[in-house]
């Protein structure tokens, strides 16, 4: 097991309805150690793509966004996920349902941020059917901007979004992927 | 000028309605090294303070967070501006009025993580009427937490939040003060 492993194991919760709770160091409270160990991980497998961004969502992907960005030198982006009244009307736009609210949210990002010129690192904190990473995808499509790859925290392999992403050739690295979980807490975990 | 007060000079821009947009490097594209400088100020004001927890609420306040407690050692706890089907029952909460986006926001945080022995450093990248700086005060208060000061980017010194929380005593450290601004970009700063 890598470091995110032995830390779910450790921290995390399994909830009923298949949720993964890990507030206690990855999106409520803040571990900023471990945070920084990612941002590491995510800089090692995609140091060679001239990264130019890296994108996420708001709000739990800042926290992944920031040791990352700060790795490569590059600025972080952050999508908004309601159209704010301070955003110009120059906007991205994407829809992604969100399973977890059961709602669709409007993701935005202002075209002064992202360009065609773009190698973008797409990052967040978990992926389960991959809307809000199509979301960004989309987002980056509309701009012409090229994809380096995604680096995911915690993949719900159990879904589909990964393996979709895969089968499209995409370079999507999960530094744990939770194959299946049960409430009484067994976790596992997929080989590397 | 400090640092940062050049750098609103530079690329902030004002809007109709007082808004002063600083989207393309505090909370919307983030510049990471532009961020660290707002880190080591922070720390530098409150090292002696004995901080255990860097508090802030979700969204654009990570960005801000993540440097600062990364700087003291210490977690970042985000509060959530509506309660998550994924957070438990057993939460700290206050009711905030948004005026940017003029609804009230419910703020809320695990009391999992934050302790009646916690010496706390709000932060956040903006303060105007100071409501959501009022709603984590209040959330301390709740844990019994004491607080040792708050650190905001960006004030706007032309409404009555930071003035309220300097006379009630608070350590309040902006680092830029806007006293005026127009639409023709003229942007005044109160001096330090």
């Amino acid at each position: 097991m890598n470091f995110l492993e032995e830390r779910i194991m450790k921290d995390g919760q399994v909830r009923e309805g298949d949720i993964l709770k890990v507030d206690s160091f990855l999106n409520h409270q803040v571990d900023i150690a471990l945070l920084e160990q990612i941002g590491d991980a995510f800089y090692e497998h995609f140091k060679d793509k001239n990264i130019t961004r890296v994108l996420t969502v708001e709000s739990s992907g800042i926290a992944i966004a920031y040791p990352v960005a700060r790795r490569f030198g590059v600025p972080a982006v952050f999508a908004k996920k309601a159209r704010s009244m301070n955003l110009d009307g120059d906007l991205y736009t994407s829809i992604v349902h969100s399973y977890t609210y059961n709602v669709d949210n409007v993701v935005t990002l202002s075209k002064q941020y992202l360009h065609a010129d773009d190698c973008v690192l797409i990052v967040d904190d978990f992926m389960a059917n991959g809307k809000a990473v199509q979301g960004l995808l989309d987002i980056c499509r509309q701009a012409g901007a090229s994809v380096a790859g995604i680096g995911i925290a915690i993949e719900k392999g159990f879904q589909n979004g990964g393996r979709l992403l895969r089968e499209a050739g995409v370079d999507l690295y999960s530094l744990a992927i939770v194959d299946s979980m049960d409430a009484d807490g067994t976790i596992i975990f997929r080989e590397h």
